[in-house]
């Protein structure tokens, strides 16, 4: 009983259903899908022409991040990602809403989107003041995590939630071009190191875009 | 024992959380937040600085619509506000997820984003080319209701769910402009009529914005 991704290998939001998917081991194939193209089998699983969408072994297509790790959840309970308190299951799900959200928007959509996802859609060069921006509140957001990482073992508490799959899904995209400042920030590296070394994250680190190298301590367990 | 919500009139999500409680007949007090103050007792609920926050009887702090959303459904899940099926749980999350991102993007953002927050958060003008971007998205995803109110009675199918509240929410925010063209969209009319109706629509109606009238049929049932 398999799982079928259709998703895009630097898209955070699929990074982190791959996440999600091995640490509840299970089983999936990944069918890269090039939206731009407006495929239309693909658009009647996804009236939004969006990835990452994940088909179950049943047939019922779920779209989106936030949808596909509540029906994961519901379906598959054990391992939990989400928690077992209240507070926890908040916090989790907060932070996922975060990097889902507002980093999403500024910094993996003004770093990877303009310098990545505007030349496989087509739309043009890369917006330099959109980068600097982006560049700016990474250092912001990762501070952030940084702050997290120093008081708790994982970024919502004491266990790996949805909230550590989805900042480490959003990190290792901006990752691949080198744009996260880890020397600065000791506490967010260190608890990187430890999501990169689980065996789900592997398969991340081999994914490759035509015509753009990864940073060169991209694959690196020590970097 | 209340809840208490921090929220903006006009906010669709935080409209969106007020359907929610009212449908699951949770008492909650209203707490009107002015974000862009900055308030320190605030950021302590909300790190994001954002509305909707609503917080528990027990004191838990939960933020942002969807969050909200899901934890309600595990603490009070009776009536149930996604289905109890699998195919109906991921269509009414996948509706609310369209209606909190790509509608609230193209179409609330820009409608009720540049008439009235921009004011309100002293970000200056309208920016009249957004407002016609948004006009234009307007139709197009009223087109997606009307189609989907012609095949069922609830938007994801035959309960009312987050996603008809969701939608209404939005929806309600727009028209209180008079931006939504209800006379071309006969079946999201009547869908949104019924929907209008509920007790806990009520409140919404009577919400006033300084400086701003709603548009003439705002409050009328019949509209």
């Amino acid at each position: 009983m398999t799982f079928a991704l259709y998703h895009l290998p630097l898209s955070a939001s699929c990074r982190f259903v791959r996440l999600l998917l091995a640490e509840k081991r299970l089983p999936f194939d990944l069918h890269d899908e090039k939206v731009w193209e407006g495929r239309e089998e693909f658009l009647a699983l996804s009236p939004a022409g969006e990835v990452p969408v994940l088909v179950e072994p049943g047939g019922l297509a779920v779209t989106g991040a936030w949808v596909i790790s509540e029906i994961l959840e519901e379906t598959h309970p054990e391992p939990t990602l989400l928690g077992t308190g209240r507070a926890e299951r908040v916090e989790a799900r907060r932070l996922l809403a975060w990097f889902e959200g507002p980093f999403a928007r500024e910094v993996t959509d003004l770093l990877v989107g303009e310098k990545v996802m505007k030349r496989l859609f087509g739309h043009g060069q890369p917006d330099s003041e959109a980068i600097r921006i982006g560049l700016g509140c990474m250092r912001d957001h990762l501070a952030y995590v940084d702050a997290l990482a120093e008081r708790r073992r994982w970024l919502a508490g004491d266990r790996l939630t949805v909230a550590d799959l989805a900042a480490a899904a959003h990190l290792s995209a901006v990752d691949y071009l080198g744009n996260v400042p880890w020397a600065d920030f000791e506490e967010a590296r260190l608890w990187y190191a430890r999501i990169k070394s689980r065996p789900g994250f592997r398969p991340l680190l081999t994914d490759r875009v035509p015509g753009l190298l990864p940073a060169a301590h991209y694959e690196n367990l020590d970097f």
